[in-house]
């Protein structure tokens, strides 16, 4: 079946729907279109060009058996016209047709199309601010945007810089740019944490904690006013909640979030949603049966909340675009929608998750509650290990898995955990089904009671009211609050680990090995509110269980213990 | 409610059924024995305690806050009475007694019960061989026999030894005992492959190649038939197929299996399957109410056949022994059966898998096929790196998925590939989904389109009849044959690639690079067997595609590609 099939974009879905269409109807002809020079590049690999690792630009082009994707291999290869640098002007839905010009030589031409694709992607956000166009500011836009910044450090003229926006590519240009470079970088968020969407603030601080020990400097709860300089960017203003603050800086980072590029949809008169991206059906179809959209310019369903919303990820291109070569071969094919799987490698931790944090959840209008747990990634006999901490949310009542979410200086361990979680995140798992999930096992890899099931195992005993914990933030407020309060600091470790904190806080810290408590409950006042902590959370939980059945009403347990406290730099100082 | 419980086995299931019964209802008694004197061990950390990677037995036994879990430790810290040393005799269910004898005192005593649970574990097959009950011959029993083996080894009397079975456990020891010891190591197999009942031939020698690098004999297809020696081992003698060797030798380690302990279950009269363990239902209870079993000692379900299997695994364990704890306390929980998750470090490999192999498939009376996908494990721009390969077993018709496993050097995520699939597994999905997972994504993890996805996506096609593979072992059989058959081999990949293969086989080997396919289809013959190759598969199936469309009936493209030939020594010898 001879048909007509404009892709306009080529980046990462584009490419993708290219090749599967050609495959599939090798009839078909197939023009892919995008304004930049460079396409089916990996964008995501842009940190890692910045930062060294990635040593030419044109690897981020390749194929893995190192050809570079270029209009000549795209047309060999691949029986598909690629056109770079040739912008879509305007699309006539009637006349089924689309106007590009050629960036380069200015002319015009009229593509018709039986089916057509929108790969538009996404632009970054830039803050509306005075000198936001001062030479020395950039966005992560797309590969000669990197090729600008590594410019300018190879050079050798940047000695500071700014990355405004701690989000996944903030912290990823902050570290490419502070560990291979050695520049002196500071980030500036907007709000109390890193990664404020995705990590709660007791993981996050883990996260801010080992890149400020790399000599990452962090303004939270700041905000960049102004950016100054003599034709180049010298200065940069910080509004913060303590005032202002005037940093000197060679370079500027933004990176402040993405808005899908929907101009194209909305003149054509495509459905496009307030938050901004193109709005498709399960099968990525818009609202003219015509046209489909994918990638960062369209919105998806999100499988927890079941509501729409915007993930831009290479990875879900990717899949969309098989999807839409599917479906324009017809081949009837959907895409169910995304759970919000996500993971960074930030020196030498690393965070990922799956669902909706706490906040999420909770603005979403659920009734959610999360603990944290810790616990070694594998067998704790086994020499090569590192702490993982895992936070669960889940819902009251339905005990349903909102989202999980982690840290671990083994990235790969922690990779896999969260896979698993999202494997099964379409099936709406119970707190249950985390307690049974059947993983891989054996020392080198992980315990016999693998930190997942741990998981499971705690939400279910907090969900059936056997257990109750507390965040590393609620127990440093609590100790911070300790003088005015009559709250009871238990440690339910052996006397040495608490010995310490009973000398740094006399009267306040106490020590009952949890062996002994059953026997010393009379050490226990009952009119006060008891805070248990062990080093892992789990002999605490066993002292609660003791409390509870002695009939202690007010107690609470450290969940993930004091390793969490510590990695948290929630722990009593001492 | 005082209730008693009696727990008969006191390794992995036995004190995690305690604990958790006495968390749930403090005023139980709970009573736990076992035969051996070390009790509540990490079974599976014995080849790292021979290894010398974990430094001291008691490290196997401990928590990871480095308290000895024995019977004082459960005394003080669980509330839970732990005889060791304690054989139980005989249960008389009609008086809900089981009477105890003390291996050390001959003592004997008669417990009642409310519940029992039997957690009496497994026991390793011995082959009925001459020689098989001389010193030197040891099988991985338990902590004692582990004790004995390090033993013998830092005495410095074992310079040769021969592992009898090249399952988990016996490749395991292998590495033990060759990586730190240095000691000349034999495997002897009775099957063609190394790890027979979970990996296909193709990953299998990818394993066995590895071992053979680092200096380990493998005797695959071979039958010890005789153990021979003056007070202590000296020789084996192994048949093969190509007669009988007789092996100089200081130790031989038995390796052959395990034999579920149900002869107390038989005794008393409990239903028992005929391939042995103790038949529970989905709440682990055996056919008398009364009296639950888990762990080694019992039959579990097969989530993907249905059928009852049986897997001793430490992960397993832990698991049932939380659902009987429930169960024992009143809380109704199911075990809902296992897909039959695995993974296992040897040297620098990593091997994993879930489900069923091809062969088990078949064996099962599915109507199976499976494909091998190699890709590397993360972006294949990033630095760091290996080929991963994934083997997916699925139905023809359905699509339902059986099986993958996979190999790598990268365990973790490896590890992490396959934990997902298996949390999916109760799900019983299909290759679409597959194709659609979620797995969280960044560069230093993972590619945009994941290898779990390509896997999904190439078995998609050749359910749909788009793509027919071969597997390395079926390529070699048909390069072997090549003399006698008109089989036209096609190397995709540019010619510097190709060269060295057009030079050794000149007139059977070919090379068309795949972008000038379509236009050399004149030098492709139309009447005989085209079996494509490039390097991963991804060049071939483009390849397959263009020869299908042009009408050629018999073509067939190996998955996985030269890298997965030559990790399986399939590869044509250059």
């Amino acid at each position: 079946m001879r048909e007509n099939i404009v892709i306009i974009g080529a980046v990462a879905l584009g490419p993708k729907v290219a090749c599967r269409c050609k495959r599939l109807n090798p009839e078909a002809r197939v023009v892919m279109l995008d304004r930049g020079g460079r396409i089916s590049y990996g964008g995501c690999g842009i940190p890692y060009y910045v930062s060294g690792d990635v040593s030419d630009a044109d690897e981020l082009q390749s194929t893995s058996f190192h050809m570079l994707r270029d209009a000549p291999f795209f047309r060999d290869i691949k029986g598909v016209e690629a056109r770079p640098r040739t912008e879509a002007v305007r699309i006539d839905r009637a006349k089924k047709t689309v106007l590009t010009r050629n960036l380069d030589t200015g002319a015009e031409e009229t593509l018709s199309y039986d089916k057509l694709v929108l790969a538009t992607g996404s632009t970054p956000r830039a803050l509306p601010i005075p000198g936001a166009d001062l030479p020395g500011v950039h966005a992560v836009a797309d590969l000669d945007a990197a090729i600008a910044i590594r410019a300018a450090l190879t050079a050798g003229s940047v000695g500071r810089a700014v990355v405004v926006g701690a989000g996944f590519i903030g912290l990823e240009m902050a570290v490419a740019l502070a560990d291979m470079w050695g520049v002196e970088t500071t980030v500036v968020e907007y709000a109390p944490g890193v990664l404020p969407t995705v990590l709660s603030p007791g993981l996050a601080s883990m996260i801010e904690r080992h890149m400020h020990e790399k000599d990452i400097s962090f303004r939270l709860g700041g905000q960049v006013t102004r950016i100054e300089g003599d034709g180049k960017v010298e200065r940069v203003a910080i509004k913060t909640p303590n005032g202002e603050e005037v940093m000197e800086t060679d370079m500027v980072v933004m990176s402040v979030g993405v808005t899908p590029n929907t101009e194209l949809a909305r003149a054509a008169g495509l459905e496009c949603s307030a938050r901004g991206g193109v709005v498709v059906d399960g099968n990525m179809r818009t609202s003219d049966p015509s046209i489909y959209a994918g990638g960062d310019c369209a919105e998806i369903r999100n499988l927890v909340t079941g509501k729409p919303f915007f993930l831009p990820l290479g990875s879900l291109a990717n899949r969309q675009g098989r999807v839409i070569g599917d479906n324009l071969c017809g081949i009837s094919s959907r895409f169910p929608g995304a759970a919000g799987a996500w993971c960074v490698k930030l020196f030498e931790q690393n965070a990922a998750g799956v669902g909706l944090t706490l906040d999420a959840a909770r603005r979403s209008g659920l009734d959610a509650f999360s603990i944290i747990v810790s616990q070694f990634d594998r067998a704790h006999f086994y020499p090569d290990k590192a702490f993982m901490f895992l936070e669960l949310v889940a819902e009251h009542g339905t005990g349903r898995v909102l989202g999980v979410q982690g840290v671990c200086a083994m990235g790969d361990a922690l990779v896999g955990r969260i896979g698993a979680v999202s494997a099964l995140m379409p099936h709406r798992p119970t707190v249950e089904e985390l307690s049974l999930l059947e993983l891989p096992y054996s020392p080198p890899f992980n315990s016999a009671m693998d930190i997942v099931n741990v998981l499971g195992n705690v939400g279910g005993n907090v969900l059936a009211g056997r257990n109750k914990s507390i965040a590393p933030q609620e127990f440093a407020r609590l100790f911070a609050e300790r003088d005015g309060s009559d709250v009871f600091f238990l440690d339910c470790r052996e006397h040495p680990n608490a010995e310490p904190y009973l000398k740094a806080y006399p009267g306040v810290w106490h020590n009952i090995p949890q062996g002994q408590l059953a026997g010393r409950l009379k050490e226990v006042p009952r009119d006060r509110k008891i805070v248990l902590v062990c080093n892992s959370g789990a002999r605490s939980y066993e002292a609660f269980v003791t409390l509870a059945h002695a009939g202690y009403a007010d107690v609470v347990n450290v969940a993930g213990g004091m390793a969490t406290l510590r990695m948290a730099g929630a722990d009593p100082k001492v």
